[in-house]
């Protein structure tokens, strides 16, 4: 049981593993009967004294959330453990001993960011989406036909919509897909659990990018997945790396976000993109072509062509959202697949939820039909490049010397690195308590051992008159967390 | 290989046979390198002659799809198939070979119901939904928060509108939910995907009713659970034999329909609730409660309470949706649960999509809220029961005399039972192409062995002038299907 510890911190490491532990208990991870590592063990993994361990089991004790049987180990209490430990009326004790098949690493997202500078939301702020020509494209649209509220799409997806997401993937994403290749989906995120509830199982071998997006990989791991990461350079994922590992390794599918990728903001070459193809043709897996940010490049420098743009014969399942630059309240993303693939991810779609409401799709068919759709993408692009601008700006005037940055070619993200010895966690704790600021730590995005010295900053989200403010307020906390001993 | 065949067809079985085994592989049910069975365990198994077998398979060599080995078997081709087999410009024959984990069972439901006299689908007919009030009230919401189109809603659900089905859930469903109990899903479909992907995998023991709720079958299939079964009467599931299986079996979580049973219309009574309860409880599982009708009673007769409001610690996962009484275009559900069951659940959802959208959630808040949703269940009520008193009047004027029902006592379906040596879907057969019907088999309402002798026939979708014409020919088609021999 490997744990994360604060030694910064100001509560004793005696705390911080028993509040850890208890936590772990209370949420079910740990289940009534179950063994917690004997002290030698913990304090190994962990590298803190056989005295610091037994001190928290102790405290664990005490507080009712274990047995200690002498000669035999730690014990999560069953049933009869304390009803303190419950919120609620009831005694919910017996569902401790459920067991599940959840992972819960994305703990990391469910903090919730914070109010004042919040960094780490990688959304765009609502001020420069298209809000008030949606809403009346709406009473528009259940003015010609109300029953939409009354009809079920299929599951599938509405006919009208998705060709006119085939339309909008033609004209912005150089893909030509027939609208009968595309499964409409409730954004990106439903996107990769539908890919994953399909043909990923225990033991499967994932690849992913180191880093990635957090949220891909509790999806990947819920599925049983073997997650094995390729490092990503100035080019995109190390394609190299990823033929070497195929000669050991049968992977089943391979994730990447090709193009602004997420969290680092690089772009997978054109080479390395036919590369991977190459690769997925000669070994026999899926890709799945996460391509979020496309839309959104700076310096007027379009991306290489998409992965499935070079696909001929259905290797690439291609993940698109309109949440993120259109309307986040509607949530529509969409799948592009072809043959069997496609039957099976619909079948999929279908067991998760029989398809998804037919209001949201219909919602985005004008905008996306029209010309304003190009306006947008455009004004979006110069405010993006803007905050981008102004944020590496601010971080070369103020931020401390040992800190580097990647300028992103386009996307909603920063990627920050400190040295080595240090941990962004603590950063991270410094931040929002000293000056409610908040972002992405990088122990959340790696499928295994994580580097700590990383950090995500999105300039999209905040409000633009803070976003000054925020970026030196960040700087002189980060002055001050490598000041540290 | 047990596969469904047509004696009555026009099509030989040779035929049937062929195409069906082609079917399977060409949507990657059976996988390239694959045998199939031998001749003889095949026409034992389908109870067909050897040669008739034979033959099949050596129209299937013909075609392209399997090779015949001598004295191996017949094996599914490899990537060198057919290209015929796809659709499309490119080759997506290596699909074949990738392993998936999803059932097709629902390819029942997929079968679309006909134009004409449709008795398939347990949906509201649109007229009778309240469309032009909802979409007013969409107006207006977006008038005054057009931001609800560029906001996400949080993961658990917007936090009014929890509170809106808290209240909800309080007037007409005796239930005292806090909303911080209530996760908002995709419809109930999702919710049930929901409970199923966080504590059911491989091996686990699944109750339903026999017969049961087709695509639940397929969420808890798709998961790897053993699905048991026990038999419904007139007082719904046969609690008794519940309690006798607990002596042998640990059921993980038992799935109900207590109220207006789908597909057999009955009532769990209020004694066998309480059994239900106290079996879980003694047993420790997790009851979910699939409440989709409760509203829809008839002759003024309210249901006994809800297995929910009867639960004290937590042992009941409540279901409910808005889709059918109220929107299906906004496919709005809710799940009620409390403890650690809660917050699991919640992390489920997050990784399936991160929430649900929040135009669709916040379009029901004012029907809700207002007293038009009290005179609204009232008029359904009344419309329905009409419906169902005719559907029932005509089949006791029409039907053969060898055919039963049960009389709903609320819900949208009757459930008809025919002589046990009947196969009903040769009677849909006949209904689709003679007289454009379509309804429910009962083939695809049982997790195991499944009867075929039953239909269930909704009354709630077709149009009002279609009710009777719908019935009376179905009735008609009946006749015939009884007379042959």
């Amino acid at each position: 049981m490997k744990i994360e510890l604060n030694r910064q911190s100001d509560q004793s490491l005696i705390n911080q593993i028993s509040s850890i532990i208890a936590e772990k208990i209370r949420s079910g991870d740990l289940i009534g009967g179950s063994k917690l590592p004997s002290l030698r063990k913990f304090s190994l993994e962990n590298q803190v004294s056989f005295m610091t361990v037994n001190k928290a089991y102790q405290l664990l004790e005490k507080n009712g959330y274990i047995n200690l049987k002498h000669g035999k180990g730690a014990f999560v209490k069953r049933k009869e453990t304390n009803k303190n430990m419950n919120s609620g009326t009831g005694n919910y004790d017996w569902q401790l001993n459920i067991p599940d098949y959840i992972q819960r690493s994305q703990y990391i997202l469910n903090l919730k960011p914070v109010n004042s500078f919040n960094f780490t939301s990688a959304v765009i702020n609502p001020k420069l989406l298209p809000t008030l020509y949606i809403t009346k494209e709406i009473n528009q649209i259940l003015q010609n036909d109300p029953q939409i509220v009354s009809r079920y799409s299929s599951v599938q997806g509405d006919e009208e919509v998705r060709q006119v997401v085939a339309d909008y993937l033609k004209h912005y994403c150089q893909l030509k897909p027939k609208s009968s290749e595309i499964i409409i989906t409730n954004g990106v995120q439903q996107g990769i659990d539908i890919v994953a509830r399909t043909f990923i199982g225990p033991g499967d071998i994932v690849i992913t990018e180191a880093p990635t997006y957090t949220a891909a990989l509790d999806v990947f791991r819920n599925r049983g997945a073997t997650i094995i990461s390729i490092p990503v350079d100035e080019n995109g994922m190390k394609t190299d790396k990823l033929a070497s590992l195929c000669l050991t390794k049968k992977p089943k599918l391979v994730y990447t976000i090709p193009t602004f990728q997420n969290p680092t903001g690089t772009v997978l070459s054109k080479r390395r993109r036919e590369d991977l193809l190459e690769l997925a043709k000669s070994n026999g897996f899926i890709i799945v072509e996460d391509d979020s940010w496309n839309e959104i490049y700076f310096d007027g420098t379009l991306p290489p062509p998409t992965i499935k743009s070079l696909d001929t014969d259905g290797h690439v399942i291609y993940l698109k959202g309109f949440s993120k630059t259109l309307a986040p309240g509607c949530k529509v993303g969409a799948i592009v697949s072809n043959g069997t693939i496609k039957k099976r991810l619909l079948t999929s779609k279908s067991c998760a939820d029989l398809g998804s409401p037919l209001l949201t799709q219909k919602a985005l068919v004008p905008f996306l039909n029209s010309n304003r759709m190009r306006t947008h993408l455009e004004k979006l692009r110069i405010a993006l490049e803007i905050r981008r601008n102004r944020t590496i700006s601010l971080l070369e005037n103020h931020a401390p010397e040992k800190v580097t940055w990647l300028i992103p070619k386009g996307g909603l993200n920063i990627w920050i690195t400190f040295p080595t010895d240090k941990n962004t966690e603590e950063l991270l704790s410094k931040a929002r308590y000293a000056e409610e600021i908040s972002f992405l730590t990088s122990s959340a995005c790696y499928p295994n051992e994580a580097p700590c010295n990383h950090i995500r900053i999105s300039y999209s989200q905040i409000d633009d008159q803070m976003l000054d403010q925020g970026i030196i307020k960040l700087c002189k906390v980060m002055h001050e967390f490598l000041s540290d001993k």
